[in-house]
Protein backbone atom coordinates (compact mmCIF):
# COMPACT_ATOMS: atom_id res chain seq x y z
CA UNK A 1 0.00 0.00 0.00
CA UNK A 2 1.44 3.15 -0.39
CA UNK A 3 -0.80 6.32 -0.03
CA UNK A 4 -1.10 9.97 -1.62
CA UNK A 5 -1.28 13.13 0.11
CA UNK A 6 -2.45 16.96 0.10
CA UNK A 7 -5.84 18.41 -2.06
CA UNK A 8 -3.29 18.51 -4.95
CA UNK A 9 -1.63 15.32 -5.53
CA UNK A 10 -5.01 13.32 -4.91
CA UNK A 11 -6.59 15.16 -7.41
CA UNK A 12 -3.93 14.81 -9.83
CA UNK A 13 -4.04 11.05 -8.88
CA UNK A 14 -7.33 10.46 -9.59
CA UNK A 15 -6.99 12.87 -13.23
CA UNK A 16 -4.39 10.63 -13.70
CA UNK A 17 -6.69 7.69 -13.60
CA UNK A 18 -4.52 5.99 -11.37
CA UNK A 19 -5.86 3.01 -9.13
CA UNK A 20 -6.39 3.77 -5.42
CA UNK A 21 -8.37 1.95 -3.28
CA UNK A 22 -9.90 4.82 -0.80
CA UNK A 23 -9.62 8.05 -0.22
CA UNK A 24 -10.24 9.84 3.36
CA UNK A 25 -11.23 13.04 4.02
CA UNK A 26 -10.91 14.66 7.47
CA UNK A 27 -14.14 15.21 9.06
CA UNK A 28 -15.31 18.71 9.56
CA UNK A 29 -13.07 19.63 6.28
CA UNK A 30 -15.40 22.21 4.24
CA UNK A 31 -16.15 20.04 0.67
CA UNK A 32 -15.50 22.79 -1.99
CA UNK A 33 -12.64 24.11 -4.44
CA UNK A 34 -10.12 21.27 -4.63
CA UNK A 35 -11.51 19.04 -2.34
CA UNK A 36 -15.02 19.27 -4.25
CA UNK A 37 -12.96 18.08 -7.09
CA UNK A 38 -12.05 15.19 -5.35
CA UNK A 39 -15.15 14.21 -4.29
CA UNK A 40 -16.67 14.51 -8.22
CA UNK A 41 -13.82 12.71 -9.50
CA UNK A 42 -13.80 9.99 -6.88
CA UNK A 43 -17.27 9.39 -7.56
CA UNK A 44 -16.98 9.10 -11.36
CA UNK A 45 -14.32 6.42 -11.12
CA UNK A 46 -15.58 4.77 -8.09
CA UNK A 47 -13.30 4.84 -5.52
CA UNK A 48 -14.36 5.56 -1.95
CA UNK A 49 -14.49 8.71 0.03
CA UNK A 50 -14.43 7.83 3.94
CA UNK A 51 -14.75 10.67 6.10
CA UNK A 52 -12.26 9.86 9.12
CA UNK A 53 -11.08 12.00 12.28
CA UNK A 54 -8.70 15.15 11.33
CA UNK A 55 -6.44 12.89 13.92
CA UNK A 56 -6.34 10.05 12.25
CA UNK A 57 -5.62 11.35 9.24
CA UNK A 58 -2.47 13.72 11.11
CA UNK A 59 -1.60 10.69 12.12
CA UNK A 60 -1.52 8.36 9.54
CA UNK A 61 0.24 11.37 7.08
CA UNK A 62 3.71 10.69 6.06
CA UNK A 63 4.03 14.29 4.97
CA UNK A 64 4.13 17.20 6.99
CA UNK A 65 0.72 18.66 5.51
CA UNK A 66 -1.55 16.21 4.34
CA UNK A 67 -4.22 18.91 3.96
CA UNK A 68 -6.93 16.75 5.35
CA UNK A 69 -6.85 14.12 2.75
CA UNK A 70 -5.12 11.20 1.89
CA UNK A 71 -5.19 8.94 -1.07
CA UNK A 72 -4.54 4.76 -0.48
CA UNK A 73 -2.93 3.39 -3.65
CA UNK A 74 -1.95 -0.34 -4.25
CA UNK A 75 2.07 -0.26 -4.46
CA UNK A 76 3.87 -2.04 -7.20
CA UNK A 77 4.72 -5.50 -6.22
CA UNK A 78 8.51 -5.34 -7.01
CA UNK A 79 10.56 -8.73 -7.91
CA UNK A 80 13.36 -9.40 -6.12
CA UNK A 81 17.43 -10.36 -8.33
CA UNK A 82 16.70 -13.79 -6.97
CA UNK A 83 13.24 -14.01 -8.24
CA UNK A 84 14.41 -12.89 -11.19
CA UNK A 85 17.42 -14.80 -11.66
CA UNK A 86 14.94 -17.84 -11.20
CA UNK A 87 13.12 -17.84 -14.74
CA UNK A 88 16.17 -18.14 -16.79
CA UNK A 89 17.33 -21.04 -14.48
CA UNK A 90 13.74 -22.56 -14.76
CA UNK A 91 13.52 -22.41 -18.95
CA UNK A 92 16.84 -23.77 -19.09
CA UNK A 93 18.02 -20.59 -20.83
CA UNK A 94 21.20 -17.60 -20.69
CA UNK A 95 19.40 -14.92 -18.41
CA UNK A 96 18.53 -12.19 -20.46
CA UNK A 97 18.36 -8.57 -18.17
CA UNK A 98 17.44 -4.58 -18.87
CA UNK A 99 18.83 -2.64 -16.74
CA UNK A 100 17.82 1.19 -16.97
CA UNK A 101 19.87 3.69 -15.93
CA UNK A 102 18.23 6.94 -15.26
CA UNK A 103 15.45 6.73 -17.93
CA UNK A 104 13.36 9.21 -16.39
CA UNK A 105 10.33 9.40 -19.28
CA UNK A 106 7.37 6.63 -18.24
CA UNK A 107 6.65 6.15 -21.83
CA UNK A 108 10.18 4.78 -22.47
CA UNK A 109 10.40 2.65 -19.00
CA UNK A 110 6.82 1.15 -20.26
CA UNK A 111 7.93 1.04 -24.00
CA UNK A 112 11.04 -0.81 -22.94
CA UNK A 113 9.26 -3.20 -20.65
CA UNK A 114 6.62 -4.04 -23.53
CA UNK A 115 9.75 -4.88 -25.77
CA UNK A 116 11.59 -6.77 -22.86
CA UNK A 117 9.29 -8.76 -22.38
CA UNK A 118 8.30 -8.97 -25.86
CA UNK A 119 12.44 -10.08 -26.53
CA UNK A 120 11.70 -13.00 -24.04
CA UNK A 121 13.68 -10.81 -21.57
CA UNK A 122 13.51 -12.23 -17.58
CA UNK A 123 13.53 -9.17 -15.61
CA UNK A 124 14.10 -5.07 -15.65
CA UNK A 125 16.51 -3.42 -13.40
CA UNK A 126 15.51 -0.04 -12.28
CA UNK A 127 16.64 2.00 -9.67
CA UNK A 128 14.99 3.54 -7.05
CA UNK A 129 16.59 7.09 -7.65
CA UNK A 130 16.59 8.94 -10.59
CA UNK A 131 14.13 6.49 -12.50
CA UNK A 132 10.67 7.13 -13.45
CA UNK A 133 9.17 3.96 -11.00
CA UNK A 134 6.10 1.83 -12.05
CA UNK A 135 3.53 5.09 -12.49
CA UNK A 136 0.49 4.52 -14.45
CA UNK A 137 1.95 6.26 -17.24
CA UNK A 138 4.52 3.31 -17.11
CA UNK A 139 1.88 0.54 -16.90
CA UNK A 140 -0.29 2.06 -19.91
CA UNK A 141 2.77 2.12 -21.87
CA UNK A 142 3.91 -1.53 -21.02
CA UNK A 143 0.12 -2.23 -22.42
CA UNK A 144 -0.24 -5.51 -20.23
CA UNK A 145 3.74 -7.17 -20.04
CA UNK A 146 3.75 -5.98 -16.27
CA UNK A 147 1.86 -8.66 -15.44
CA UNK A 148 4.67 -11.25 -16.89
CA UNK A 149 8.37 -9.18 -16.21
CA UNK A 150 9.40 -9.09 -13.18
CA UNK A 151 10.67 -5.93 -12.14
CA UNK A 152 13.48 -5.14 -9.09
CA UNK A 153 13.99 -1.83 -7.93
CA UNK A 154 17.57 -1.39 -7.21
CA UNK A 155 19.04 0.73 -3.96
CA UNK A 156 22.63 1.62 -6.64
CA UNK A 157 22.39 0.33 -10.01
CA UNK A 158 26.39 0.36 -10.71
CA UNK A 159 26.40 -2.10 -7.78
CA UNK A 160 23.42 -4.31 -8.73
CA UNK A 161 25.64 -4.91 -12.34
CA UNK A 162 28.99 -5.42 -10.04
CA UNK A 163 26.79 -7.91 -8.06
CA UNK A 164 25.26 -9.55 -11.32
CA UNK A 165 29.00 -9.68 -12.73
CA UNK A 166 30.05 -11.81 -9.41
CA UNK A 167 26.94 -14.23 -10.51
CA UNK A 168 28.42 -14.68 -13.68
CA UNK A 169 26.24 -12.42 -15.79
CA UNK A 170 27.74 -10.77 -17.95
CA UNK A 171 26.89 -6.51 -18.42
CA UNK A 172 26.60 -5.31 -21.81
CA UNK A 173 26.65 -1.21 -22.00
CA UNK A 174 24.56 0.55 -24.89
CA UNK A 175 26.24 3.85 -25.54
CA UNK A 176 26.44 5.87 -28.72
CA UNK A 177 29.79 6.44 -28.01
CA UNK A 178 30.93 2.18 -28.34
CA UNK A 179 33.29 1.41 -30.78
CA UNK A 180 31.40 -1.77 -31.79
CA UNK A 181 28.66 -2.39 -32.93
CA UNK A 182 26.01 -4.51 -31.32
CA UNK A 183 25.62 -7.12 -33.98
CA UNK A 184 29.55 -7.73 -33.46
CA UNK A 185 29.27 -9.17 -30.17
CA UNK A 186 28.59 -12.90 -29.06
CA UNK A 187 25.40 -12.44 -27.34
CA UNK A 188 24.18 -15.72 -27.83
CA UNK A 189 25.57 -17.97 -25.33
CA UNK A 190 26.56 -15.81 -22.37
CA UNK A 191 23.61 -15.09 -19.22
CA UNK A 192 23.44 -10.75 -20.47
CA UNK A 193 22.43 -7.69 -19.00
CA UNK A 194 22.22 -5.33 -21.26
CA UNK A 195 22.38 -1.62 -19.90
CA UNK A 196 20.12 1.18 -21.29
CA UNK A 197 20.71 5.00 -20.33
CA UNK A 198 18.79 8.08 -20.54
CA UNK A 199 18.40 9.84 -23.95
CA UNK A 200 20.34 13.20 -23.22
CA UNK A 201 22.90 11.55 -20.40
CA UNK A 202 23.28 7.90 -21.92
CA UNK A 203 24.94 5.52 -18.97
CA UNK A 204 26.65 6.58 -16.47
CA UNK A 205 30.37 6.90 -16.66
CA UNK A 206 31.06 4.72 -13.45
CA UNK A 207 28.34 1.97 -15.10
CA UNK A 208 30.25 2.03 -18.56
CA UNK A 209 33.95 1.80 -16.72
CA UNK A 210 33.29 -1.15 -15.09
CA UNK A 211 30.33 -3.00 -17.49
CA UNK A 212 32.61 -5.97 -19.38
CA UNK A 213 31.43 -4.19 -22.91
CA UNK A 214 29.51 -1.81 -24.69
CA UNK A 215 27.95 -1.75 -27.70
CA UNK A 216 26.12 0.56 -29.92
CA UNK A 217 23.45 0.40 -32.57
CA UNK A 218 24.80 1.77 -36.23
CA UNK A 219 22.88 4.47 -37.28
CA UNK A 220 23.36 5.92 -40.10
CA UNK A 221 21.13 8.98 -40.58
CA UNK A 222 22.13 13.00 -39.47
CA UNK A 223 20.10 13.22 -36.38
CA UNK A 224 22.47 11.00 -34.97
CA UNK A 225 20.33 9.69 -31.60
CA UNK A 226 17.38 7.32 -31.15
CA UNK A 227 15.15 7.16 -28.76
CA UNK A 228 16.14 5.40 -25.92
CA UNK A 229 13.30 2.94 -26.01
CA UNK A 230 13.79 2.50 -29.83
CA UNK A 231 18.31 1.48 -29.16
CA UNK A 232 16.54 -0.76 -26.39
CA UNK A 233 14.13 -2.59 -28.49
CA UNK A 234 17.02 -2.75 -31.41
CA UNK A 235 19.57 -3.86 -29.10
CA UNK A 236 17.27 -6.66 -27.26
CA UNK A 237 16.31 -7.59 -30.62
CA UNK A 238 19.89 -8.26 -31.84
CA UNK A 239 20.17 -10.92 -29.05
CA UNK A 240 17.16 -12.75 -29.85
CA UNK A 241 18.40 -12.96 -33.29
CA UNK A 242 21.97 -14.12 -32.28
CA UNK A 243 19.81 -16.93 -29.52
CA UNK A 244 17.87 -18.21 -32.32
CA UNK A 245 20.58 -18.71 -34.77
CA UNK A 246 22.51 -20.52 -32.40
CA UNK A 247 20.00 -22.80 -31.49
CA UNK B 1 -0.06 28.28 -45.79
CA UNK B 2 -3.01 26.21 -43.75
CA UNK B 3 -5.66 27.42 -41.96
CA UNK B 4 -7.73 26.43 -38.40
CA UNK B 5 -11.34 28.28 -38.27
CA UNK B 6 -14.02 28.09 -35.42
CA UNK B 7 -13.51 28.69 -31.97
CA UNK B 8 -13.06 25.35 -30.34
CA UNK B 9 -10.24 24.12 -33.42
CA UNK B 10 -8.27 26.93 -32.97
CA UNK B 11 -8.25 27.08 -28.66
CA UNK B 12 -7.41 23.55 -28.80
CA UNK B 13 -4.75 24.01 -31.40
CA UNK B 14 -2.97 26.67 -29.52
CA UNK B 15 -3.17 24.24 -26.56
CA UNK B 16 -1.53 21.61 -28.41
CA UNK B 17 1.50 23.89 -28.75
CA UNK B 18 0.62 24.21 -33.16
CA UNK B 19 2.95 26.47 -34.70
CA UNK B 20 0.62 29.20 -35.39
CA UNK B 21 1.54 32.52 -37.77
CA UNK B 22 -1.14 34.96 -36.48
CA UNK B 23 -4.78 34.74 -35.46
CA UNK B 24 -7.35 37.12 -37.05
CA UNK B 25 -11.21 37.74 -34.55
CA UNK B 26 -13.89 39.67 -36.47
CA UNK B 27 -13.64 43.19 -35.53
CA UNK B 28 -17.12 43.56 -33.11
CA UNK B 29 -16.71 39.87 -31.72
CA UNK B 30 -17.45 40.05 -28.35
CA UNK B 31 -13.95 38.65 -26.27
CA UNK B 32 -15.64 36.19 -23.94
CA UNK B 33 -15.93 32.56 -23.42
CA UNK B 34 -13.83 30.54 -26.02
CA UNK B 35 -12.91 34.01 -27.69
CA UNK B 36 -11.11 35.27 -24.69
CA UNK B 37 -9.39 31.84 -23.98
CA UNK B 38 -8.07 32.10 -27.20
CA UNK B 39 -6.70 35.89 -26.31
CA UNK B 40 -4.69 34.74 -23.49
CA UNK B 41 -3.70 31.37 -24.91
CA UNK B 42 -2.38 33.20 -27.90
CA UNK B 43 -0.39 35.80 -25.62
CA UNK B 44 1.04 33.29 -23.74
CA UNK B 45 2.22 31.51 -26.59
CA UNK B 46 3.39 34.93 -28.84
CA UNK B 47 1.26 34.32 -31.84
CA UNK B 48 -0.15 37.93 -32.75
CA UNK B 49 -4.06 38.16 -32.79
CA UNK B 50 -5.28 40.74 -35.71
CA UNK B 51 -8.79 42.48 -35.43
CA UNK B 52 -10.32 42.23 -38.94
CA UNK B 53 -13.47 43.29 -40.48
CA UNK B 54 -15.99 40.08 -40.10
CA UNK B 55 -16.25 40.42 -44.27
CA UNK B 56 -12.67 39.53 -44.40
CA UNK B 57 -12.84 37.04 -42.03
CA UNK B 58 -16.06 35.06 -43.88
CA UNK B 59 -14.34 35.64 -47.18
CA UNK B 60 -11.58 34.37 -46.55
CA UNK B 61 -12.96 30.61 -44.79
CA UNK B 62 -12.77 27.78 -46.23
CA UNK B 63 -15.11 26.44 -43.74
CA UNK B 64 -19.16 27.69 -43.58
CA UNK B 65 -18.70 28.72 -40.16
CA UNK B 66 -15.62 30.12 -38.84
CA UNK B 67 -17.36 31.98 -35.41
CA UNK B 68 -15.50 35.05 -36.23
CA UNK B 69 -12.09 33.36 -36.16
CA UNK B 70 -9.10 31.86 -38.44
CA UNK B 71 -6.07 30.54 -37.48
CA UNK B 72 -2.93 30.95 -39.67
CA UNK B 73 -0.70 27.65 -39.82
CA UNK B 74 3.00 27.44 -42.39
CA UNK B 75 2.35 23.84 -43.44
CA UNK B 76 4.45 21.35 -43.61
CA UNK B 77 6.67 20.91 -46.68
CA UNK B 78 5.42 17.36 -48.27
CA UNK B 79 7.68 15.67 -50.88
CA UNK B 80 7.51 14.13 -53.91
CA UNK B 81 7.59 10.22 -54.82
CA UNK B 82 10.53 11.84 -57.78
CA UNK B 83 12.31 13.88 -54.72
CA UNK B 84 11.96 10.25 -52.28
CA UNK B 85 13.80 8.19 -54.98
CA UNK B 86 16.64 10.94 -56.27
CA UNK B 87 17.90 10.49 -52.51
CA UNK B 88 18.86 6.79 -53.04
CA UNK B 89 20.17 7.59 -56.74
CA UNK B 90 22.63 10.64 -55.78
CA UNK B 91 23.67 8.41 -52.92
CA UNK B 92 24.06 5.53 -55.37
CA UNK B 93 22.51 2.90 -52.61
CA UNK B 94 19.56 0.51 -52.66
CA UNK B 95 16.79 2.50 -51.99
CA UNK B 96 15.37 2.38 -48.28
CA UNK B 97 11.52 3.36 -47.85
CA UNK B 98 9.00 3.21 -45.07
CA UNK B 99 5.19 3.33 -45.93
CA UNK B 100 3.03 3.75 -42.79
CA UNK B 101 -0.33 2.04 -43.25
CA UNK B 102 -3.26 3.37 -40.78
CA UNK B 103 -0.59 4.56 -38.40
CA UNK B 104 -2.81 7.13 -36.62
CA UNK B 105 -0.72 7.95 -33.23
CA UNK B 106 1.18 10.86 -33.45
CA UNK B 107 4.09 9.79 -31.34
CA UNK B 108 4.35 6.83 -33.26
CA UNK B 109 4.56 8.60 -36.39
CA UNK B 110 6.87 10.64 -35.28
CA UNK B 111 9.04 8.24 -33.42
CA UNK B 112 9.32 6.10 -36.79
CA UNK B 113 10.03 8.94 -38.36
CA UNK B 114 13.05 9.36 -35.82
CA UNK B 115 14.19 5.95 -36.48
CA UNK B 116 13.64 6.14 -40.00
CA UNK B 117 16.04 8.65 -40.63
CA UNK B 118 18.62 7.10 -38.23
CA UNK B 119 18.51 4.17 -40.11
CA UNK B 120 19.11 6.04 -43.04
CA UNK B 121 16.08 5.33 -44.71
CA UNK B 122 14.89 8.07 -47.97
CA UNK B 123 12.12 9.00 -47.38
CA UNK B 124 8.62 7.93 -45.94
CA UNK B 125 5.07 7.27 -47.42
CA UNK B 126 2.29 8.61 -45.54
CA UNK B 127 -1.47 8.05 -46.72
CA UNK B 128 -3.05 11.59 -46.75
CA UNK B 129 -6.70 9.70 -44.96
CA UNK B 130 -6.14 7.33 -41.88
CA UNK B 131 -3.42 9.00 -40.68
CA UNK B 132 -1.57 11.01 -38.13
CA UNK B 133 -0.41 13.83 -40.65
CA UNK B 134 2.51 16.15 -39.81
CA UNK B 135 1.29 17.60 -36.56
CA UNK B 136 3.06 19.12 -34.05
CA UNK B 137 3.44 16.21 -31.57
CA UNK B 138 4.53 14.51 -34.44
CA UNK B 139 7.19 16.66 -35.33
CA UNK B 140 8.16 16.58 -31.57
CA UNK B 141 8.60 12.89 -31.68
CA UNK B 142 10.73 12.94 -34.43
CA UNK B 143 13.05 14.90 -32.85
CA UNK B 144 14.36 16.92 -35.43
CA UNK B 145 14.49 14.05 -37.82
CA UNK B 146 11.91 15.92 -40.45
CA UNK B 147 14.47 18.56 -41.16
CA UNK B 148 16.62 15.66 -43.13
CA UNK B 149 13.86 13.10 -44.18
CA UNK B 150 11.50 13.80 -46.94
CA UNK B 151 7.46 12.83 -46.30
CA UNK B 152 5.19 11.93 -49.32
CA UNK B 153 1.86 12.01 -48.85
CA UNK B 154 0.24 9.36 -51.14
CA UNK B 155 -3.62 9.72 -51.77
CA UNK B 156 -3.90 5.96 -51.80
CA UNK B 157 -1.30 3.56 -50.23
CA UNK B 158 -1.73 0.39 -52.24
CA UNK B 159 -1.75 1.72 -55.41
CA UNK B 160 1.70 4.09 -54.30
CA UNK B 161 3.06 1.05 -53.55
CA UNK B 162 2.09 -0.42 -56.57
CA UNK B 163 4.00 2.11 -58.57
CA UNK B 164 6.71 1.47 -56.53
CA UNK B 165 6.98 -2.27 -57.59
CA UNK B 166 6.39 -1.04 -61.38
CA UNK B 167 9.93 1.24 -60.61
CA UNK B 168 11.81 -1.54 -59.25
CA UNK B 169 11.11 -1.37 -55.77
CA UNK B 170 10.54 -4.49 -53.52
CA UNK B 171 7.39 -3.95 -51.34
CA UNK B 172 8.07 -6.08 -47.79
CA UNK B 173 5.09 -6.06 -45.11
CA UNK B 174 5.71 -6.31 -41.39
CA UNK B 175 2.91 -8.40 -40.21
CA UNK B 176 2.82 -10.33 -37.26
CA UNK B 177 1.34 -13.34 -38.27
CA UNK B 178 3.48 -13.81 -41.68
CA UNK B 179 5.74 -17.44 -41.48
CA UNK B 180 8.52 -15.65 -42.21
CA UNK B 181 11.70 -13.89 -39.84
CA UNK B 182 12.64 -10.77 -40.98
CA UNK B 183 16.15 -11.95 -40.22
CA UNK B 184 15.57 -14.45 -43.17
CA UNK B 185 15.24 -12.03 -46.24
CA UNK B 186 17.79 -10.99 -48.16
CA UNK B 187 17.39 -7.14 -47.76
CA UNK B 188 20.81 -5.99 -48.21
CA UNK B 189 20.83 -5.17 -51.99
CA UNK B 190 17.20 -4.84 -53.57
CA UNK B 191 15.55 -1.28 -53.42
CA UNK B 192 13.22 -1.47 -50.74
CA UNK B 193 9.67 -0.30 -49.61
CA UNK B 194 9.05 -1.84 -45.53
CA UNK B 195 5.59 -1.26 -45.00
CA UNK B 196 4.47 -0.81 -41.06
CA UNK B 197 0.74 -1.13 -39.74
CA UNK B 198 -1.19 -0.09 -37.03
CA UNK B 199 -0.88 -1.61 -33.93
CA UNK B 200 -4.67 -2.40 -33.67
CA UNK B 201 -5.49 -4.06 -37.23
CA UNK B 202 -1.72 -3.80 -38.42
CA UNK B 203 -1.59 -3.53 -42.11
CA UNK B 204 -4.50 -3.42 -44.28
CA UNK B 205 -5.07 -6.99 -46.50
CA UNK B 206 -5.35 -5.82 -50.11
CA UNK B 207 -1.39 -4.41 -49.30
CA UNK B 208 -0.79 -7.41 -47.81
CA UNK B 209 -1.98 -10.08 -50.45
CA UNK B 210 0.30 -7.27 -52.84
CA UNK B 211 3.02 -6.96 -51.09
CA UNK B 212 6.56 -8.87 -52.44
CA UNK B 213 7.13 -10.54 -48.99
CA UNK B 214 5.52 -10.74 -45.30
CA UNK B 215 7.79 -10.79 -42.66
CA UNK B 216 7.51 -10.13 -38.40
CA UNK B 217 9.72 -9.89 -35.67
CA UNK B 218 10.50 -12.93 -34.01
CA UNK B 219 8.63 -12.45 -30.52
CA UNK B 220 9.13 -14.69 -27.50
CA UNK B 221 6.95 -13.19 -24.68
CA UNK B 222 3.36 -13.39 -23.71
CA UNK B 223 1.97 -10.42 -24.32
CA UNK B 224 2.69 -11.41 -28.45
CA UNK B 225 3.22 -7.90 -29.83
CA UNK B 226 5.51 -4.72 -29.87
CA UNK B 227 4.70 -0.79 -30.26
CA UNK B 228 4.45 -0.04 -34.16
CA UNK B 229 7.20 2.35 -33.90
CA UNK B 230 9.28 -0.17 -32.11
CA UNK B 231 8.52 -2.94 -34.93
CA UNK B 232 9.53 -0.66 -38.14
CA UNK B 233 12.54 0.06 -35.92
CA UNK B 234 13.16 -3.00 -35.13
CA UNK B 235 12.76 -4.11 -38.84
CA UNK B 236 15.01 -1.14 -40.25
CA UNK B 237 17.31 -2.05 -38.45
CA UNK B 238 17.78 -5.47 -39.62
CA UNK B 239 17.28 -3.75 -43.18
CA UNK B 240 20.65 -2.05 -41.71
CA UNK B 241 22.74 -4.48 -40.63
CA UNK B 242 22.20 -6.68 -43.73
CA UNK B 243 23.49 -3.73 -45.69
CA UNK B 244 25.92 -2.90 -43.45
CA UNK B 245 27.47 -6.66 -43.82
CA UNK B 246 27.44 -6.59 -47.53
CA UNK B 247 29.24 -3.73 -48.08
Amino acid sequence: MSQIEGRRPVLEALRAGRDLDEIWIARGARIAGPLADIVAEAERSGVSVVRVERERVDSRALTAAPQGVIAFAPSFAYASIEDALERPRVAREPALLLALDGVTDPHNVGALARSAEAAGAHAILLPRRRSAGITPTVEKAAAGALAHLPIVEVPNMARALSDLQDRGIWVVVLDADAATDVDALDLATEPLCLVVGSEGRGVSRLIIDTADAACRVPLRGKVGSLNASVAGAVALFAVVRKRTQAT
